[in-house]
C-alpha cells in the first residue's frame, strides 16, 4: 500500500528528536567551549556566563527570576527535588494520574491521592478537601502525558491559597506549596509561574526537542530546597556536580523555540490530531477516545484511543513494523504494567484499557503523515480484530 | 614573544573536550535514534539494546558484570549513591584529600577522616586503625585530582578484607565496603575492580573526553543501592528518569578509547609533564612540586607546582591572557576557598599553598605546547615576582 518507507513517528510524548537548531547551539560546548565553568580563566568565565544567560532566558520564558531556577538531570530528579523540600513526615496531596516519579515520592510519607473524573480532570474541590492542617505540598501536573488532560492549576492554586490564608489567620506557621510537573505541557501551554499561581514547577528539555536528562525545578522565593546530591556546591549548593553545559545551553534554545512557536504549533497539532481522531473513530465507531471533550482542556498533539478487544502491546509492534511508531501509554516507566494506572483511575474497563493506543504528534508531523498513519492504523487494527475475531 | 595565538590548554583535570570519535558515536542518538528506550517498537528496542551494549562494554573494561553498573548524572551523584548504600547512622572512613562530594557525604554521619602524608598518600595502616566495628564504608579515591597522588587501594582493600574476616570469625553481621572514586584516574590507570579489590567504584565520562554529567557507580553483588531519585524504575530502580542515551553511548566510546590508549598515553604524558616540571624548577629553584616523588605513584599528566609568595589566582588569570589555561587547584568546587583543603592536609604552609598552580596535560597536548607553555609561565611568574618584589 505504501510506496514510501519513511517511518511515521507518533510518540513525541515519549521522546522528541533534538531540533537541529538546538544541536547547533550545543555543539560549541563540546569543542571550543568545553571548559569547566568553575575554572578561573576568561574562557571558563565565558562558559559560566553562557550558562547564566541560558538560565536567565529560561526564567524569562517562565515569568520567573533566574536565581530561582535549578538545573537537574531531568524531570524525574526535579520532581524528587520538589518533594525533598518538605519534611519526610509532612502530608502531601496529589492525584491518581500523576507520573511515576511523583507517585514514588508520595510513598513512605503521609499522603492523600485524589481521584480524577472520567476525562482525567482533577477537581479543585477534591484537592481542597484533601488538604489538612498538616499538608505541606500539593503536586498536580499541568497536563497528563497519557490522555492529555490539562488540569485546572489556577483553581487548584486558589484552593492552596485559601488554605494559606486560613493558616495565616489562625496563626499556624506551617507552609503549604503547590508544585506542578509541566514536562508534558511546555510545548503546548504557557508555563508562566505567576499566572498559574504555582510555587514550584518542573520542566524537561527532553520533551521539547532538547537533550535527554536535562530538566529544571523552579522554586519560588522562600522555599528552602534540600539537595539530593551534595558536593562541590554548584547550582547554589542544591545540585552539585560540574554543570551539564551543553545540555543547559540546548535547554534554553529548545525552550526559546518552543515558546516562540507554541501558539501556532498548538493550533496546527490540534487540527492534525482531530483529523486523525475523526478518521479512526469513523472507521471504528466502537473505539473510545479518552480525555476531555473540550479541546482547550486537552494537549493539542495527543490522541488516546482504545480499541476494545485488541491487545495494544501487540498492536504497537505491528504498527511499528508497518511504519507507524506509537505507544500503549506513557513510555516513562521502564517496567510496564499491562494496564496503566491512569486508565484505571479514569475508570476504564480492563478490556478497553488493554486496547489503548497513545499517539503524540509533534514538530515534524505533517498532514501527509497523518493520512498515511490513519490508513496503516485502520488496516492494522482491522487485521488484529480479524485475528482475535472481535469487532469490526 | 609568541607568534601563534593558539591557546594551550593545561586543565584537562577540570574538563576534557569531547573527543571527535565520541561525538560521532553520540550523534545518531539525537537524530535517527532519539527514541525513548522504554518504548515498545523495534526502533526503541534497538536503542535499549545499544544502551545495554554500552553498559556491557564499559563493564568489560572494568572487569565487571554489566548488571552491576548504574549510570548516573556524573561522578558527584555516583559518590552520593555509594554513601546512600549504607545507613545514615553507620560509621564511614575516608581521608582528608577527598573530593568535596565525598567529604559532603561524610557530613552528618559518624565518620573518621584519616590524614595523609606530605605527598598525599593515605597510609593503609591509618585506614585500618580508623575502622571500628561500626564502620560500613571506607571511601578513598584511586588518585587525587589536585596533586596527583595515586592511593594504595589494593593495600587498603586488604585492610578492609581483614576487618571483614575478623567480623566473620566473631559472628558479627555488619558489612564493610570499600568505595573508590576513580574519576581522575581512569584515563591513566587500570580500573579493574577485581584486581583493585574494591566493592564500589565511581567513574566520570566528563574526565575522559566524554560528555559532562554522565557517570557511573559500579557496585559488587550483594550491595543494595538505595535510589536518590525515584520514579519510572530505570537503571533497575536505582536511578529513575529516561536514560541519557547519547550520553551513555558517548561514555562507552570514551571509555573504550581511554582503555585502548591508556598505557601509551600515560607514558607520553608523564614524559611531557616531567619536561615541563624540569624546566620550571630550573627556572625557579624555590618552586615546590607536590605529590609523590615516585612517578608510578603520581597521575602522569599532572603537575602541581607552588611558587611561594605569588598569588596563584591572579597568576591563572595572567596566564590565561597570555594563552595558557591552568588551575589553582581543582575546579570542581563552585565556591572556592583561597587555600585548598588538599594542600592544608599535606601540611603546606599558607604562603606556598596560595601560590599553587595545577597543570593537567591531556590527549591533545603536544611537546611544542609544553615548550611554549613553559616559556609563558616562566615569563609570567617572573613578572609576578617582580610585581610583588619576591623571589627570583
Amino acid at each position: 500500500m505504501e510506496n514510501t518507507t519513511r517511518t511515521i513517528y507518533l510518540d513525541y510524548g515519549a521522546a522528541t528528536p533534538l531540533d537541529f537548531r538546538v544541536r547547533e547551539a550545543m555543539e560549541p560546548y563540546g569543542d571550543d567551549l568545553f571548559f569547566n565553568p568553575s575554572a578561573a580563566y576568561d574562557e571558563a568565565r565565558r562558559v559560566r556566563s553562557d550558562i547564566e544567560g541560558a538560565r536567565a532566558s529560561i526564567a524569562h520564558l517562565m515569568g520567573a527570576r533566574a536565581g530561582n531556577v535549578v538545573f537537574t538531570a531531568g524531570a524525574t530528579e526535579a520532581n524528587n527535588l520538589a518533594f525533598a523540600a518538605i519534611s519526610p513526615d509532612a502530608h502531601a496531596v496529589s492525584d491518581a494520574i500523576e507520573h511515576e516519579s511523583v507517585l514514588a515520592c508520595l510513598d513512605g510519607r503521609p499522603h492523600t491521592v485524589v481521584g480524577v473524573a472520567s476525562d482525567g480532570r482533577v477537581d479543585p474541590r477534591g484537592i481542597a478537601s484533601a488538604i489538612t492542617p498538616q499538608t505541606e505540598l500539593v503536586s498536580v501536573s499541568l497536563a497528563n502525558g497519557e490522555i492529555g488532560t490539562v488540569q485546572p492549576i489556577r483553581e487548584i492554586a486558589q484552593a492552596v491559597a485559601a488554605e494559606r490564608e486560613r493558616r495565616l489567620a489562625a496563626g499556624e506557621m506551617r507552609q503549604i506549596r503547590l508544585h506542578t510537573d509541566a514536562s508534558q505541557a511546555a510545548t503546548a501551554l504557557s508555563v508562566n509561574v505567576s499566572s498559574l499561581g504555582v510555587d514550584m514547577m518542573t520542566i524537561s528539555a527532553a520533551k521539547m526537542y532538547g537533550p535527554k536528562q536535562v530538566g529544571l525545578l523552579w522554586a519560588a522565593d522562600g522555599i528552602a530546597l534540600r539537595p539530593l546530591v551534595a558536593g562541590g556546591g554548584q547550582e547554589r549548593g542544591i545540585r552539585s556536580g560540574t554543570e551539564n553545559v551543553a545540555g543547559i545551553i540546548g535547554f534554553a534554545r529548545a525552550f526559546e523555540i518552543a515558546a516562540a512557536e507554541r501558539t501556532a504549533e498548538a493550533k496546527r497539532l490540534a487540527k492534525l490530531r482531530d483529523r486523525l481522531s475523526r478518521t479512526l473513530v469513523s472507521a471504528f465507531p466502537e473505539a473510545v477516545v479518552s480525555g476531555p471533550r473540550n479541546p482547550k482542556l486537552r494537549l493539542p498533539g495527543l490522541l488516546h484511543i482504545s480499541f476494545p478487544g485488541i491487545e495494544a502491546r501487540r498492536l504497537v509492534l505491528m504498527l511499528g513494523r508497518a511504519g507507524v511508531l506509537a505507544a500503549t501509554g506513557s513510555a516513562c516507566a521502564a517496567s510496564k504494567m499491562r494496564i496503566s494506572h491512569v486508565l484505571t483511575a479514569i475508570g476504564m474497563d480492563e478490556r478497553t484499557a488493554a486496547g489503548s493506543l497513545r499517539m503524540t504528534l509533534g514538530r515534524f508531523t505533517t498532514e501527509d503523515d497523518i493520512d498515511r498513519a490513519a490508513s496503516i492504523i485502520i488496516e492494522t487494527v482491522r487485521s488484529e480484530y480479524g485475528r482475535v475475531g472481535g469487532l469490526s
